[in-house]
């Protein structure tokens, strides 16, 4: 068994604190997932108690969902002190491509604070790469760039200080400029479940808490959100003989969230199905 | 069958998107029935991207639960934005009587953007209508104008710009000063579930995105949701002989969320009780 | 049986209104809560109607879980207007410990609107208080004070003006200067839900809107927490013959919402294990 699977292991036994500027519509979620993991979730965002809160974290969450100007000053400060300080930050750049704002502030985010991992959905990472047939509703990703690969590529080459890059989809990819990875795990009713792309950078946070290796880190994170979502699709109560409804994705996101809880390192390699190149 | 049973195909179709600038307490929740009815929900207050966002909008939702300055001025934006580009807006004016900056907020976006359709509990309603024996207590409508499609009609004719008037109480009505409907649906525990109010406004700016005739719209709407509370109050855990207890609100609410996501038309058609006049 | 089971049905029959001012994080939660035990939920925090607002109310809660600065001015006006009314209110001083903003807004509150009952896991407590060997992460309480209730018991000596001060941890303790309690319901799966604690302040501030002994309320408040946490943990999924798995944390939640809102005062009564000294 790779010793990626025990990630899950080390999160639990060191409860790393996730220090999240994230939106008010899935925080809660955020929260949830984190604790789901056996990591400890907080979230402060005033410029006040940005730095000092980030002291003590093991890794940081940046997600655009909801700005507000008095956000954007903090992440700004939660980055750098996360920089100086050599903290993993996951950039989530929700809405990237949708609203100037977002992607403005997105680029002001990577420019100057560098974060180590950006995760967003194929199409916004394809916007920030600059890739032409992307097309974004909202925060959604209505369909993504042809090559989800490609875009992580670009935008990973086009940032250029060895960040490292995931793009979620029907297959989720990562790459680190150097080694790039294809997670085949997922389910179809991961994408409608509000929160599902917020709550997998707060399990990429977790793991790069954990795992120096932040090409690894994202790579096991978006893999245990994969697996999550395929067991807890069997579990729900549309399971039974002779029914033909698989869960809702309200009853869904309950049994992956628990899913994660009890998941092992076990059943998370035997489950796994990652290809890295 | 009706048309427009068959809205809940053409959300799924179109996906429209649901702009919403609404509260902290209930966003995730709205959001979640948004993307469960079918479209797509953003939620973006920004001054910054406010109308930005609201120019790839199918419709939009505009909900004064949790208040507070800046929050006003975008939706003032996104309101005449809205009007400008001929998107529906619905707005849900949470707590007008209850607090004077809620009532007076509510009144500005009436005068100066003229929502499609406002959509309030029997009480909010009854309050804005001028009806005197309204009693509302914090966000809750304790007992409602004796007559609440009085309320409606009332407030409706008050507004003097062709709005459409939704009050939700034991039983719904809707008016646009024209036609006059009333929906039997529904379910005593709706109301117990914090946040059913707000879903059921982000469900009427799904509809209104595809139906023109926002009475229809609103008509409809407010029936999926009660068709929807009445069979998630069949389906819990407590339904098996023997056992006396309906789902609580909590386990209601997953139901319900996950009912409206498979609700076919046929069955929509099937359980609805809508009288028009 | 006492009458403090009865408290349940007080709050069943009164309705009493429950002002939040609180983080954005956990108020879906606490607002379900509220309506769980029977009361009435209203978030509202914008400066220009928490007054207002909390003129209607029968308690309020004050939780510092996502502070930002005009948050704080709008906590001070809710605290000075409820001192004025006589309205009581539960603080609940979520990081206290873990970044000095929070810290020094608990003290500010504290010194300046003399909240009725404060209610913080026992490490926050135990900070407070002044006591050394407290261990805080982010929000959560790693070990608190070798015993809870020395740290309630100097708190409530510190503050000198009567208050009633309650430690929550694996048995919860509650001071008024003259009584003490202990209660030891509860169950392990509870700190690990989201929420759990802001959830555990709704419910006290519920039940001192009916009852004016605050210690009391209190007491009563934090048991039926504990005793909901118990039975939920005995109804998930997991619970039948054969089976090992208890609920885990996300279905544990949705089961203590509605077991709270099931909860017989008979129930309430066999189940809970409270000493008062």
């Amino acid at each position: 068994m790779s010793k990626g699977f025990d990630l899950l292991s080390e999160i639990r036994s060191q409860k790393p604190l996730v220090h999240h500027i994230t939106n008010y519509v899935t925080a809660g979620d955020c929260a949830h997932i984190t604790m789901s993991i056996g990591a400890l979730p907080v979230m402060a965002h005033a410029l006040q108690e940005v730095e000092e809160v980030a002291d003590s974290a093991g890794a940081a969450v940046i997600n655009l969902g909801t700005l507000f100007p008095s956000q954007v000053e903090s992440m700004l400060a939660l980055g750098k002190k996360a920089r100086e300080k050599g903290i993993p930050v996951v950039l989530d750049p929700v809405g990237a491509g949708a609203a100037a704002y977002r992607t403005e502030t997105a680029w002001r985010l990577l420019e100057q604070t560098t974060p180590a991992i950006i995760k967003g959905n194929e199409a916004e990472i394809g916007f920030l790469a600059g890739i032409k047939d992307v097309k974004i509703r909202g925060i959604q990703s209505l369909h993504g760039a042809a090559d989800p690969l490609r875009s992580a590529r670009r935008l990973q080459e086009k940032l250029g200080y060895g960040a490292v890059v995931a793009a979620t989809g029907a297959v989720d990819v990562v790459t680190d400029g150097k080694r790039e990875a294809r997670i085949f795990n997922g389910h179809t009713l991961l994408p409608l479940v509000v929160g599902s792309g917020c709550m997998a950078s707060s399990l990429v946070a977790a793991f790069a808490a954990v795992e120096k290796d932040y090409f690894l880190a994202a790579v096991y994170a978006l893999a245990a959100m994969g697996v999550a979502g395929e067991i807890a699709a069997e579990t729900g109560d549309g399971k039974g003989e002779g029914q033909t409804k698989p869960p809702g994705p309200a009853e869904f996101k309950i049994k992956l969230l628990d899913t994660l809880f009890y998941l092992t390192p076990q059943e998370f390699a035997h489950r796994a199905r990652i290809e890295i190149i």
